[in-house]
This record gives C-alpha cells, structure tokens and sequence, in this order.
C-alpha cells in the first residue's frame, strides 16, 4: 500500500470514495457530471475545508485522477472495508455510510449525509446494483485485475506447464526480451528476411540452436529442450521460428537423422552454428501431400562415381522451400535411380551457391513471392538441369550407393524405407503443433487482457459500461478455448516425451499421435485466433494489436508437415491397423465380433445408468467424461470397420472403399486423438502438485464438457444419452464457463508470455 | 473439333489412344515407362507404318503431348465412342479394341491386339478401375472441365443471380477488367492508398458513383444499382471496395440522408464526383459498438453562431476512420449540446485539410498504420481541439440549430432520433453483406477450380492420381458452402429489394434483418475463405493466388458496420419486441399462453407425422425443410421469451437478465436468420425460369439438410426427431453433395467473376 497516495484520506473522506471511484472508473465525467459533484461537496458539512479541498482536487476534468491515486483510493476503501461486515449486499452509498459513521462523522447526521450521497449517486448515474458490484467484487481480491481474484497461482500452473523444461523455457524467454528478437512490422520482405536471418544467427551465437545434436559436434544432446525452444520461440516473431525450424530442425534434422558419420562429420557443426545454411526440399510443386510420387530424379552415373539430379518438368520443381534464398546446399528429395532401377525416395545433398551467394550452374531457384504471413521466411521454387554431386552426398543412412555402384539398404521394401525416413523427421510435427499452440496462447492473453478493461454498454446508459469479459457470449468465446489450449498442451507435452524416450518400440504409435495431435492443435489455433482477432473488434484487425499476425503467420501451420485432412487419415488407418485381418479374413469375423459384443456390453450398461443422470456431480465427474470419450471412439471405430467389410466383402476396389469412408475415418481419428488427449490431461491432473489440481479439473471439466458438447449430435443420435441430459451439460458447461470467469487473468498469465513478447498495446491498461 | 490436332487419327490409332491419354493425363511418362511403350508400339502390326510413326511422335518425354494434342485425342475418342454402345463399363484395352475392330484392324487379331494392349495397360500402371472411370466419365460430357458434365445452363444461372441488376452488373465486370484495376500486389501502404485513390476516382469518372444520388445533382437515383456496383467492386481489390463505400455510402451517405437541401447543393456533386474527398467520424477508440455514448462534443457557441467540435480526451478521439489521410473534410458524429442541454449525437462537417491538403488548426491526425488487410485504406485517428465551425455546418434534417440558437427535432425522443439518422445508413450493412458474399464467391471460384485439376494421390502408386474435388472430405468442404453462398445471395438480395422499395413502413424490419444478414452471411464468408484457403494447401498461402488477400481484406467485416456478436442481439430485439406486452404485463400471459399452445400443437404434430420418417423424399421435401426451420424459430423464440419473464417476474434487474439470456439471445437471432434465408431461397426458386428450378432445388435442399444437420443436436435434444431420422438426414445430405459433384464448375461460373479478376494462377490450367 503507497502512502503517499492515500495518505490525506480519512474515514469523512471514505463516505465519499466509493461514489468517485466508480464515477471516475469510466476515466471520463461529464461537465455537469463535476459541476454538481462540487455543489454537493460543498454541501456536505461533515467534511472538513481540507477534505473539501482534496476531493474538490479530482473534479478537474482537465486533471483525471492518475493511475497510482485511483489505486490508492481502491486501496483505501478495501483497508477500511476489511475492519468492517462487508458480507452483505451493500449499495456504494451504504458503503460510504458504514466507512463514514465508525470514523468521526457524526451519526445523527446520517440521514442528511445519506441523502447528500444518493443525490450524488443519482447524478452520478451509478445508482444501479451493477455500480456497487464492480467496486464490491474488487474488495474480496488482492491485486487489481479487473475486478476478479484468481483461484490459485499463476505461478504454480506455470510451473505445471513447463514440466521439466522450466530451465530452457526461462531462459528463452530471458533472452527473447533482448531487442534483436523486438516484434516490429516490416512491409518489405526482403529488407524483411534479412532481419530474420540476422535473429537465426543471434540464435545459433547464444548455442540454442544445437540441443538436438551430439555434444562431440558441439550440441547440446538434450532433444527435449530442442522442442522447448521451438516452442518458446513461436511466442516471439513466427518467421523467425519457422526459419530457425528449417535450418535446424528440417535440414539439420536431414542431415544428422538420414546421413551418417561421413556427413555429420563435414557439415552438424557448421549447420548448426548458422554458417552453414540449408534447405529442405522435399515438396514439388505436383506433389506435396503424396511426396512418395515426387518426380526429381537423383541417378548415379558409375561413369564418373556421381549422382545427377534433375527436375524432368515444371512441376517437379521443388515449391515453398524455406530458405531457398539464403542457403548455401539443400537436402534434395528425389527418386533414386542407379543402374535403371528406382529405389524410392532419397534425401541428396546439393550445394546451390557458393560462399559468396552466387548460383551455381544447374540450379534455378525463385522467389515464392508475398504470402499470407512469414514474409520474414525465404520461401522459393527450386529446380534442378542434370546437377552432379559426388556419391557421398547421398544422405545413406536408410539405403546407400557402394564403391562399386551397387545400391543396398537396411529396409528391403521401398514403401517401408521411404515411410522410415519421413519418421525421422516426425518430431517437427511435434514442434509445429506446439508452435501453433504458443500463437494461440498469445492471441488469447491479448485478447482476455484486452477484455478485463475494455467496457462496451452497460446496464445505464451515462454509468459506468460494462466490461466485455463480463458478457457470455464473450465467455464463450474465450474460456473453452484456454481450457483447450491446456488440454492440447498436456498431450503434445506427453508425446514430446514419447519421442525423446523412444527406444524404437513406440515409433509407429508417436507417428500416429503426432499427425493427429499436429492436426487437432493447429486447427484448434487457427480457430481460436480467428476468434480473438474478432473478439477485438476494430482493434484486432489492427497490425500492431499482433493478433493479425499471429493469424497471416500460423495459418500455414494447417497445411505444412502434412495437410490435416490428410494427417487425420493416416491417424485412421493407424488405428485401423489393429483390424486389419478382418479386412483380409472374409470368413472369420471374430475380432469384430468381439467388439461389438464389447461394446454392446458398455453401451447397455451406459443405458441403465446414465442415459438419464442429469445430476451435476455426474456430469463434472472424470468417469462420466472420459466413458463418453471412450464410447465415441469405440463406437464410431466399430462402425468405420463394419462399413469397410461391407464394401470390400462387395468386392469394391479398395480405394473406392477409402474414398467412400474417407469422411468416417477423420470422424474416428477425431475421437481417437480426443481420447488421447483428455487422457494426457487426466494424468497431468494426478502428478501436479495439490494446489493445482482444483485450477487444472476446473478446465479439465470444461474441456470435457465442451467436447462432449461439440459432438452433442452424434451422442443423442446414436441414444448415448436423452435429450434431458444433453441440456443438462449444456447447463453445466455454462456453469464451469462462468465459475472460471475470475481466474481468466491467471490461467493466461501462466502461460508465462514475456510482456516484450505480447507486445500488443490493447494488451495493456491495468496490467501494465 | 480441330481438324488440325486429330487429322492423322484412324481407327487403329484410336485402338491404342484410351491408353494413351491416360497415361499422358500425369503429364508425365518415366524413362523406362516410355521404353515399354515403344517396344508395344513396334510389336502391334495392325498399326501400319504412318500411325507407328504419329504414336512414337508423341513418345519423347521432352515433348509431351500439348494441351491441344491431347484434348483432340479426348474429342477423337468421345466422337467415336458415340458410334458405340458405351454403356457398359469398359476397360481403356476393350474400350480400345471396340473403336479399333470396327474398323480396319483385323478382328481375328484381337486376342494378340487385346495382349499387347493389355501388356500396355499394366506397365503403364493404370490397370484399374479408376484409370477407366476416369476416361469414361469424359465421354459424358460436352466440355473439358475434369471429367463431369453440368446439368444446367451456367449462363442461366448467373442470369438468375444478377436478377434485375444485369446490366449494370454486365457494365462493372466489364470495367473492372480495364488495366487500371488490375490486382497487384503493393507492400508499401502508402503507395497502394495513393494507388487506391487513383482508382476510386477513376470510378467516379465513369460515373457508377452517383447512382444513390438525386439526378438533379448529377446522380442517378438508382439506389439498387449502387449495391450491385458494390457488389461487383469486391470482386476486385476489397481495398478499393471499402474506399469507394466510405467516399460514396458513408461520407456521401451522411451528407445525403442526415443533410438538407442546403448541404446537398454546396457538396453532393462535387463529393460523388470524388472532387470533395471526405470521411465518416464515428466510431472513437473508447465507443465502438456503443456508438450512442460517444464522448465528442459539438457544443453551440451563440456568441459567434458556431459549433465548437472537441475531443474531451485521447480515447474519445475518432478511430479507424477509412478515408482519414486523405479527406478534406468530415462528417464527424458528437453530442450536441445547445445552451448547457445534450441532446444526443448529430453529425457535423467539419474541414480537415484545406485544397493543398495541409492539415486545418485543431485536427490531429494519427496513422492507424498497417493492418491485417485493407492497407489501400487509409484508416486513422481524429481529434479535435476545439475546433470552429458554422452552424450550418450541422447535418440538420433529424435535429436543427436556428438563427435564434434555439434547438428543435422532428423526433423527441434523443434516443429514437439517433436510431433513425443510423437507420439512414442501413445500406451500407447490406453492402458490407454482400460484399462479404462476393469475398467467398471468389475464393469458392478460385479453390473450386485448383480441385478441379489438381490430383494428389491414387488408386494406384504409378497410375494418375485423384483430382482433389474427387474426395468426399474436399466436397465437404467446398460444396456445401457453396450451397450457402447461393442461399444467402438471395435472401441479402431481396432484403436490398426491400430497402430500395421502402417507404418507411418497413424501415424497422429492414433493420433487424440488415443487422441479421449482414453477421450472417459474413461470418459465413470468414469461414468459407478460411475453408478455401486451406483446401488449396501451400498452393493458397501463397500471395498471387488471391485467397489470403481475400482472407485478409474481408475478415474485419464480421466487426464492422456493426460487430456481428452485437448486431445479433440487435436482431433478437427485433424479434422480442413482438413478446414485448407479457415482459411488462406480469398478470396476462396471454401471448405466450398462445404461442406456447400454437407449438404444442405443432410439436405433436411433428411427432405423430415425421419424427421418425426417414424416407428420402420427405427429407429433401420443401415442407419438411421448412417446417424443421421454422420450430427451430419458434420454439428458441418461446423458450428465451419464457426464460426472460421468469427472471424479470423475480425481480431481477433487466441488465441482468439480459446478460443472463444472451446467448440465447443469440441463437434465436440466428435461427430467425435462417427461417428468412431459407424463405427467400424458396420464392427465388418459384419465380426462376423452368430450366433453372432443378438445380436451384437441389441448392436448396442442400442448404436447408446442412443447416438441420449443424443444428442436429439441438432438434434432437427438443426431440423434434428420432436418431435414426437424424443418421438419415446425414445420408441424404451426403447424397445431394455428391450429386453436385459434376455441377460445381457451373456453380461457382455463375457467379460470373472475370478471369482477370480471379486473377489467381491456380484456378487456371483446364479453364483459361
């Protein structure tokens, strides 16, 4: 508490307070506003001339109250307040009464004094409940957010968020704050992609670029904290994350997870020190989802002990390559062929300028021009007239080229190769889908900041207005989607965790997860940041507020590292995997049978217990949630399979059969990848500490409910439940919205978002 | 058909040519692929030496077939398979042996023929299914547009679509694909406002600026045709579309409706001629949607007959205001207070810059810098410092000042007043709606036709991969938007119709269904851009394809012209308003009693006659569509009106209920929304020309399932249905998407945008 600012205020004073506080919490009283404050100070004879004097001082309307003093009148009020029975109801005249007449204001004088005040209150037009409520909910709160005190510890959630990466995480967010990583708009995006070049160097100086390498070419081995940076990296300007991703995660990815000792030797250390800049090219202009049917060619000529590699038409150029414009050399993708025969897919190191940045012969690279966002990125086109490298620049980890010319790999069929080199590269899908998850956290602290002080229409029309956090359909808008937000958290954390465990056994699984986990989050983001960009109105669409980058630079992150539509599919035939001999097994139908019967088990059990059971403890409990978790993926698995049987028992072309269940196999990959999700949250709630897990059921209920909501349809069509339940979650969803209304603040400030990096102005008023 | 191009082919070449155009159709034949095509080619001796020569012709992989080539083969094989009986599913080897032994190929060597081809087939990998399909499905068709066949005159259609507007509509995309419009590209805001201008005063020299003007002033009074060329504009850059409605719609908007006689001859033609630059002051950073509570002062000064225009503080300054940099002068929005009395906000002229351009004393003017789009605008802020203007200067048809200082209304009631001066201005949410519409027409176009060419994946690794439109999860996508599109055009279309028609008696309801349509149908918009954006993958991220300018440019107007989460509200407000009597009148409940009787009675009818009908054409049947519309209406309205006097009958402060039930506030606005979309689909079917019912029937049914389905949970929660109606209304809402399938080349052409307007490379390949 300032004693400076509150120092002249005494109890006479505080009968007054609390009708000028909230006078002036619209920052703006009217000239007769003040004209008739006057008069009724001076009317009020409980006051003494210095009493006057200093609150005749704040009704200058050239002269608002500043910050510190409005803050040291709020502070007065709840000192003063907490000495008395503030648990009912009070109006602000009966507040300032009850302050007023334990001090020495004279009793008998309440009546005049009363009136006085409801004058003042009428003028004021704060006589409304709502008035009172906004001062009234400050008194029961410690810090002044807006009216609402938060639950728990932001500080401890925090901690629960960053897990075991709190290290690495600190220290990005330390050094993000440094004003090279400064967020500043820059239309020119060549001027543009220098300046992001020069971050990704300032990176690589301060040795954060290297987590995943081995430590005898200078890394850090700790693959963990590779992901971390990424993810904390996304916070500050996108392009830089994505350039830092390309370079180190995708070409050193390459390099150091398809090439062995003989490359890791010549180019880890130099890649990821950023002297050695690279490129991945995989993507063709024909072919980006079905990277399989590339049509580069790579062929080794025994002549000359060398491989050629050529574009044979337009569309086989390679197309969004990241760093296209900077790079010295690329990991070529490309068709292998040696000695007429095509081994699949290959990854080649082709150099394609030389240390002076000239171009080197055979290779034609163009700009891909302006793009929606990541104008900091050098995306180009790549194509390549008959380039020869040596032998060694085959990346042969998975499938090598001998002395003699001969071709052999480890993995006999091509198709399994091709798919284990991709696997490789399977944590990037991991970063994007955390990458996606920071963008969305920022939107969402700047757009709950802005909401917690920006006021829009009110209960009267000269009082004070409402703040827009207060209306439900604001809640709606933003709360389901914090809670989101940490669902997804908790399950790309756990699958991190997976993959930097991985000893092999998992990899299959953590493939399937992270096509699916990549998906639900990044389409998650994409929506969640559209809806704060409205959720700001004018505000939002304006450069500076941050949010519209956020959105033009995260947008691709639906479509790069796999196209979701197409990633939810191979989640699918992951999980079908498991049925798969009933597919080639016509006669015995034993597996499905199986699970039907498994299921039509639960499914009655559901029906006797709970088809009904509109009671809110039911409804909030973790069993209820996660059996409709588990019923809709069983389900919905269980019909995808019968449909497939049935085509293919028709003798239909088994792509047809895809094609004709292609939408029934995202539905389930959906289901599957919520399973998985509310299940990481669920554990995430059992190893934190125990004053966090009140916060974190809170939201795991919301995500819950919210979900289940979202699929309400397909529940009620499939007799899951009655229509009577369906609206007693609506209600109950609605409920938990409105009971983390006060921790909103909190649950974004645990994110834990350097103001540097929030950057947004409408992000600061109160809590600057 | 060209002669040139299919000149050399006979009867034996059409033996081999089904398996050559699919092949080819990759664009791509490998080395070794061409090598056995060769080798077939020099076994087959019923070739004789002239056509061995024209088939290895076309076997260089340096010199693929050009597109002229290749569709004479396509128009060869359609001409002579017209011959034939085709009905049957054909192989490419049996459609080729069919053409080749009615002709000169010896039939008793079809068993050698058949082998070769078939050898043929199977290197060339396309021995499936799919590969025939493919072909087959051409031979049904009268164009080349990627396999299917329209089922309705596109020209028709567009006729339909531009109603009564066709040529003014002919008359802007003619203009429109004048050099000067051309879309490119500018990163420098300052130079593409300058450029902006350039255009918006090259619209002004056609004169499609005036139509909303008298004549008397050089106008047109073609107040329908101003929205149509607002609707063509934003076809073109969205930048110059917004530019032009704030110069002509707001500004001249102003000047017009809330001006008289004496503002109309000094500014009217000079401001439609784009002579007299101006801009709309409304909106201040601390009061956007709660426009009525705007802190600007326009205080009378009878001393020297003035307006005295002031920004009482920095959040009261005017924000966002398009026209801000380079206006001369503005129509500003303030309270108007005469002689110590407010009487609410008028709008004033006040001068910003004089001829030269330099800023007039007392205007500060901010730069609101850079954007998520519209960066051809030039948004800023406004603050006066007691600024000086003549009394005449007060736009005075809804409130005047006299010679006296004394002032007077027409409208008493402050409140009503400004609610008619912004009712005057409901136009431009009819524009900003349909501008929003022409936003996702484009980008439906644009993605549309990328699915259209584009393949990805196949049945097969070697063989032609799928068009992407072809997969069920992309019609998802794109098809039932497009539906969407359709049913908003005509319902925003007869509301312009309306309001173009009004003369007073329906001004409230052209309101409320203004404030409805326009959220709608841009929401709609957002989501369809967004949709298209990610349907088109790396290919739609890119700048020169359009979509992200689209995404960009259009996505503020969910907030503006009104935030659409407000003017929601608005509408159920609108809707309420008819309940009013049993809010106020506790002991009647007569209206309710009646309403709830009327939907009892209904309800049980349903139940009786549909709940659990799941026959086909009763779900595509009008009347169940509508009815299921028109309960969904109902019963939200009946139910929210119920929940409102619970809580006003238990004394609740109406504030609170209102915050209490604005949600369903919400849904009910919503529902009304569709109820009226829906109404105007039907009456745009019956009075379309005979040809053109079939397909608008089918648009109409496809947005009438859509809707029911995406408020399946809902209608089976109040079950309306039963779940195996609601599983039936999934499949047949599957069935008519597929059954567009062919059509959508047709439906997105008669939108009728010109090509140099989609612009976007992608959408041209088969279609330029």
């Amino acid at each position: 508490m300032s004693s400076t600012s509150t120092e002249p205020i005494n109890d006479r004073i505080l009968t007054v307070l609390p009708l000028f506080y909230v006078g002036w919490s619209d920052s703006v009283l009217s000239p007769s506003e003040l004209k008739v404050i006057r008069s009724v100070i001076s009317e009020m004879d409980f006051l003494d001339a210095d009493d006057k004097k200093y609150l005749s001082s704040w009704t200058d309307p050239s002269n608002p109250p500043p910050e510190d003093v409005f803050k040291g009148w709020m502070k007065a009020i709840k000192e003063k307040s907490k000495t008395l029975d503030c648990s009912e109801r009070n109006s602000l005249v009966e507040l300032g009464l009850k302050m007023g007449t334990t001090g020495v204001a004279n009793p008998k004088n309440s009546d005049v004094t009363r009136k006085a005040l409801k004058r003042l209150e009428k003028e004021l037009c704060i006589d409304n409940p709502m008035s009172a409520d906004l001062l009234l909910s400050k008194l029961n709160k410690d810090e002044d957010d807006a009216g609402y005190s938060t639950s728990f510890s932001p500080e401890g959630l925090k901690d629960v968020l960053d897990g075991d990466y709190k290290e690495v995480k600190e220290r990005m967010r330390q050094l993000l704050r440094d004003p090279v990583f400064e967020l500043k708009h820059e239309a020119d995006k060549d001027i543009y992609r220098l300046r992001v070049l020069e971050m990704v160097k300032a990176l690589a100086d301060q040795g954060v670029s290297g987590y995943s390498f081995p430590k005898k070419y200078g890394g850090g081995e700790r693959h963990g904290d590779h992901i971390a940076v990424f993810e904390m990296l996304a916070y500050s300007d996108i392009s830089l994350t994505i350039k830092f991703g390309v370079q180190f995660g995708l070409f050193g990815g390459a390099v150091y997870l398809l090439g062995t000792e003989v490359h890791h030797r010549k180019y880890l250390e130099a890649m990821h020190r950023a002297k050695l800049l690279g490129c991945f090219a995989m993507t063709e202009t024909g072919h980006g989802s079905n990277v399989k049917g590339l049509h580069t060619t790579a062929t080794y000529d025994s002549a000359t002990d060398e491989i050629i590699v050529h574009s044979p038409n337009p569309a086989a150029g390679k197309e969004y390559i990241g760093n296209a414009i900077h790079s010295e050399m690329a990991a070529v993708f490309a068709q292998l062929i040696v000695d007429g025969e095509s081994h699949g897919v290959h990854a080649i190191l082709v150099p394609l300028r030389d240390k002076n940045g000239s171009q080197l012969p055979g290779i034609k690279v163009e700009d891909c021009g302006y793009k929606m966002g990541l104008n900091g990125v050098d995306n180009g086109r790549i194509w390549f007239d008959q380039v020869r490298v040596p032998r060694e620049n085959l990346l042969n980890k998975y499938g090598d080229i001998d002395a003699q010319g001969k071709y052999s790999s480890p993995i006999k069929n091509p198709s399994k190769r091709f798919f284990t080199m991709l696997g490789a590269l399977v944590v990037g899908r991991i970063c994007v889908g955390l990458g996606g998850l920071s963008a969305a956290k920022k939107a969402l602290t700047i757009a709950s900041r802005y909401a917690l002080h920006r006021r829009q229409f009110g209960p009267n029309e000269n009082g004070p207005e409402t703040f827009i956090m207060d209306y439900p359909s604001h809640m709606e808008r933003i709360i389901p989607a914090i809670a989101r937000t940490y669902a997804f958290d908790f399950a790309l954390h756990d699958l991190g965790e997976m993959q930097v465990n991985d000893d092999g056994s998992d990899t299959r699984k953590i493939e399937t997860l992270a096509a699916g986990l990549k998906s639900k989050a990044t389409w998650h983001a994409t929506h969640t940041i559209q809806t704060c960009r409205e959720a700001c109105g004018g505000k939002g669409y304006l450069q500076e507020n941050q949010i519209t980058d956020l959105k033009a630079d995260s947008d691709i992150f639906t479509t790069f590292e796999g196209d979701n539509t197409v990633l939810m599919q191979l989640v699918a035939k992951g999980v079908l995997t498991e049925f798969k001999q009933s597919f080639h097994d016509d006669g015995s139908l034993a597996v499905i049978k199986f699970l039907l019967r498994k299921a039509n088990y639960k499914i009655s059990e559901y029906n006797l217990l709970h088809k009904r059971n509109t009671d809110y403890k039911h409804i909030t409990s973790f069993d209820f949630i996660k059996e409709t978790f588990d019923y809709r993926y069983e389900k919905s698995l269980i019909k995808l399979s019968e449909r497939m049987r049935k085509y293919l028992s028709r003798k239909m072309d088994p792509y047809q059969a895809f094609l004709k269940t292609q939408v029934h196999m995202i539905d389930v990959a959906d289901a599957y990848i919520d399973v998985i999700t509310l299940r990481s949250f669920y554990h995430r709630i059992q190893k934190s500490p125990e004053d966090m897990k009140p916060i974190l059921t809170r939201l795991y209920t919301l995500y819950g409910l919210d979900t289940i909501q979202a699929n309400k349809g397909w529940l009620l069509e499939n007799e899951y439940m009655e229509g009577a339940k369906a609206k007693a979650i609506r209600k109950v969803r609605t409920k938990v919205i409105q009971d983390l209304r006060p921790d909103i603040l909190g649950l974004v400030s645990a994110f834990g978002i350097p103001d540097e990096l929030i950057a947004a102005p409408i992000a600061f008023s109160d809590f600057s």
